[in-house]
């Protein structure tokens, strides 16, 4: 299997014929999906998604790829593809549209309707085109078919690149529930006869390659919440992903059966459980619906509260509840459903909401206890019948942190592809298709970009690497006031120290050795301001580190008056 | 359930004839286990562990239990019992025997020596009291019956306290594998002989009460690792915890069969496997073992490396291994077993070892992938066992978090002990048995006490909280310099930054607000240097939160010359 070399150079001029593929995120990472496609001169984007951070990246909202690439040939994006509205897909449009606002945007109904609606909180209106599954369009050099896919959102699809250089299938993210809530299967007869024709490269989701066998359905967990109902007592609050318009569906019917009513807590539920209704995904019963603010005024065993705030996120109502920082206030009456997937990385996060319902004594169901979850991808079983299906010349697995990749790629070379046609990339390795082999040829630069409030790419891996020594040590100050003209000491040296759990008074000890310090560099008739700095970091970093056997940020701080 | 109400307040005097227990640790989190008995005016101790900080207490080596409650007494503590050797039992005996060094030491042969190897490095020669499993011994007026118990260490003990208030049994950590390496079952007939005679309370460890049925023998995984030895063409790595004398074994005897040698790497599994080897619990090969220095000069085919790091601690070989920051080069032909469980907090840690070592080529074999890793902890299935072998009168459910403190409850509740018979407590909150009733009488201190580098205590939950801060945001530092005799501004406002993401260019903006402000405080004839940090701290930080949405530190420094 081919896989990036640790120095790879920048990549060749693309040859005549071929297309190239690099993928700016979703690549050894789950999250912001972003692929281009250049053939022609043109470029085509699949999907521009956001990666949500991890704990060693403090302080971030978001991630964003980087548009460094593109940035120069804006103009020659023909359209973005958007294959579903999650937000590891959607969520860096605003920041794109933002460089170049008449970018066409591509997409399902349902897709199309929520990146508006987000698009309205950035004051964009964007350029629409919508597509229906089995349709093609073309976008300047690329002939595109669309696919019907299931997920955990409704309207998916996958979409089918046609260029000089081949037939290029990209599944966006996938699974295979045969009896889906809505009907809409994968359309595995379609990738089948993408197969028969000829598919020169399949690159397809692999968040759950590791994961033996095969999903469950969908439906299987309506008798789950069903029971869950029939027990409750009194109040029932069930948190899931904001945009998982099937499983919202599910708590509506079984509240609508129990008699009970809904309100719906947390911004992006109420925004897209809107769209979803206005557009007919989502069916309410007439009069099941009440304001969030209006269920207070219920008895609790006539109503369900719906909120975001499975993944621990600190703010969301949940977490509030959990810490008794909310208006509802939990009690041993409660039953609280946690309905969805733990996103690695926010385990922690997601123990700490379960304990700490637990204690004020609500019971808790979730994914360990109870199938109240099914995941939204194919597993390994299903990711077999997709490669069996399409017969792929070459095979490069997408949307996968390396031991995903890894995975799929081993699931692809049991199904016969060669594995010199297998390609593991990473984010920002390019990937070039021609004469019916697809290959590593290079690579750009695919960095992180944070976003933190209003800043995009101004916290830098520097600043966070700072805040991360920041906050394991905190930090110690000295300030010294030295005379511009004679170089003497005039005032200080005053120390602050924040977060470093060293007392004050303790700073006393080290004053003398500072004054010590800065006389003997005086002497030595060299001493300026960068000097006094280096002194008064070494003598204070010394004595921390000899005295606590730590290593806090020391910031000497020299004022000239 | 009787379970804390959140204003308890201080416990009343000790009735004659009751006894006390405090939890200090291990009950609303799974660590930093301590429990104190209080009989008759004395004290014992039931185990002294650590707790491993999670990602929101940064820069944290440890955390204690308080020892407050037993400070001003520690000349009435009889003893401290160690059930077993794990860090989270016997982590914490250091600090306490800094306090006061003379306290008897009470556990198995094994416990003893580990425990002996650990205070060495203290420099604490400790006064040791062994014990085997059937004896019964006498501390003060604590008569204690020890019993053997299963768990993922040798020689792990149970204890049964007796005094006039009745027995309790404190199951310290076990499982119940039916067919145990070294053939030392669970004693389920002392159990058995004991709730005959007539529990009065049942302390029992709840760490996998959530998880139903039974814990597989340790004995399947041989299999597993036999067959990974069989298929690894090239270098083993193997990682697991350093006390899994059972596991170590496991390896041994696989290399063995396979002509393997072993080299053993990590500054704890060297000592702790240094000591069980010593007396007989380790049985080593003759001529298998390498020095770490010499695996080098082997093929890779012919040795097995066994290391630490299998929580991704980042200073573990293992985890430099990942990041290609270790002598050892990972390559294509390696593999790598993970035998140990996933600590939760630790996942985000483990998942970017794995993906380090996949993306240089390894072969990763874990818990999720094959069963290389059996729990130590019983399941509900065998915790209802034990609960049907003795017969409680009163429950207690100890070493757990809320949510398995709660379900082991309802597996007691299950068996028939009745609900107000049932105490959740959580550390610190006061017990006493008295008349055959467990009753919640009152909470003490128990707070988290962290260690950092050398301090113990120091940085206290104010200066984590200045960590968090930092972390997320970064600081502004602003220093100004004022004649002390005038009030006038004769130096600054100089600003530093760190970790904020501004630029510091882009604080020319503020700086004529700040003097404006800075004037505007002066001319009220009220400028003072308290007022002038205000006036510092709130016009920056106006400014920094209106323009880029965030809140950093803000460090007004006025100094006076």
């Amino acid at each position: 299997m081919s896989h990036p070399h640790p120095d790879l150079g920048p990549p060749p001029p693309l040859p005549a014929g071929a297309l190239r593929i690099v993928a700016l995120g979703g690549l050894g990472e789950i999250g912001r999906n972003m692929a281009v496609f250049e053939y022609g001169g043109r470029l085509l984007v699949v999907d521009c998604g956001v990666l949500f951070p991890e704990p060693d990246q403090p302080g971030i909202d978001l991630i964003l790829p980087d548009f460094d690439y593109i940035r120069d040939r804006l103009d020659d994006i023909e359209a973005v593809i958007l294959t579903h509205a999650h937000e590891d897909h959607i969520g860096a449009v605003p920041y794109l549209l933002r460089e170049r606002p008449d970018i066409t945007v591509v997409g399902s109904r349902l897709t199309l309707a929520l990146i508006e609606s987000k698009l309205t909180e950035h004051r964009i209106q964007p350029v629409k085109h919508e597509v229906v599954e089995g349709e093609r369009h073309s976008f300047g050099p690329f002939e595109c078919e669309f696919f019907a896919v299931n997920h955990s959102i409704p309207d998916a699809l996958a979409v089918a690149l046609r260029t000089e250089a081949g037939i290029v299938l990209h599944t966006g993210d996938f699974k295979m529930d045969q009896l889906p809530m809505d009907g809409r299967l994968t359309d595995l007869g379609g990738f089948a006869r993408l197969g028969a024709e000829g598919v020169d490269l399949l690159m397809s989701d692999s968040t759950n390659s590791e994961v033996p066998g095969f999903v469950t359905s969908e439906r299987e967990i309506a008798p789950v919440i069903d029971d869950v109902f029939r027990r409750a007592e009194q109040r029932i609050i069930v948190a899931c992903f904001a945009s998982h318009v099937h499983r919202v569906q599910q708590v509506l019917d079984a509240a609508d059966k129990h008699g009970r009513k809904v309100a719906l807590m947390g911004r992006s539920m109420v925004r897209n459980m809107g769209v979803a209704r206005d557009l007919g995904y989502l069916k309410v019963p007439p009069g099941l619906m009440l304001d969030a603010k209006e269920i207070e005024q219920w008895p609790p065993k006539d109503v369900v509260l719906i909120c975001t705030g499975s993944q621990g996120e600190p703010m969301a109502a949940l977490s509030r509840m959990a810490n008794r920082d909310h208006p509802i206030r939990i009690t041993e009456d409660d039953t609280v459903l946690l309905a969805s997937s733990l996103v690695p990385g926010n385990e922690t996060a997601v123990n700490k909401v379960i304990n700490g319902l637990t204690r004020w004594g609500a019971r808790v169901i979730h994914k360990g206890n109870a199938r109240v979850h099914v995941s939204g991808h194919a597993a390994a079983g299903e990711l077999l019948y997709v490669l069996n299906l399409t017969r792929p010349s070459n095979f490069m697995p997408v949307h996968g942190e390396w031991r995903h990749l890894r995975a799929h790629a081993r699931l692809a070379a049991l199904t016969g592809v060669p594995d010199d046609h297998i390609v593991i990339a990473e984010d920002g390795v390019v990937v070039d298709l021609l004469d019916g082999r697809a290959r590593i040829v290079g690579a750009v630069k695919a960095g992180y970009v944070y976003v933190d409030g209003t800043s995009v790419g101004g916290v830098t891996d520097v600043a966070l690497k700072d805040r991360r020594i920041l906050g394991d040590e905190g930090f110690i100050s000295i300030v010294i006031v030295v005379d511009s003209t004679t170089g003497k000491l005039t005032g200080g040296p005053e120390v602050h120290a924040r977060g470093s759990g060293i007392d004050l008074d303790a700073f006393e000890a080290v004053i003398p050795q500072l004054e010590h310090a800065l006389e003997e560099a005086a002497l030595d008739g060299v001493a300026d301001v960068q000097q006094m700095r280096r002194v008064v970091r070494r003598t204070v970093g010394r004595w921390v580190s000899d005295t606590y056997r730590r290593r806090p940020m020391i910031i000497p701080v020299v004022v000239e008056v």
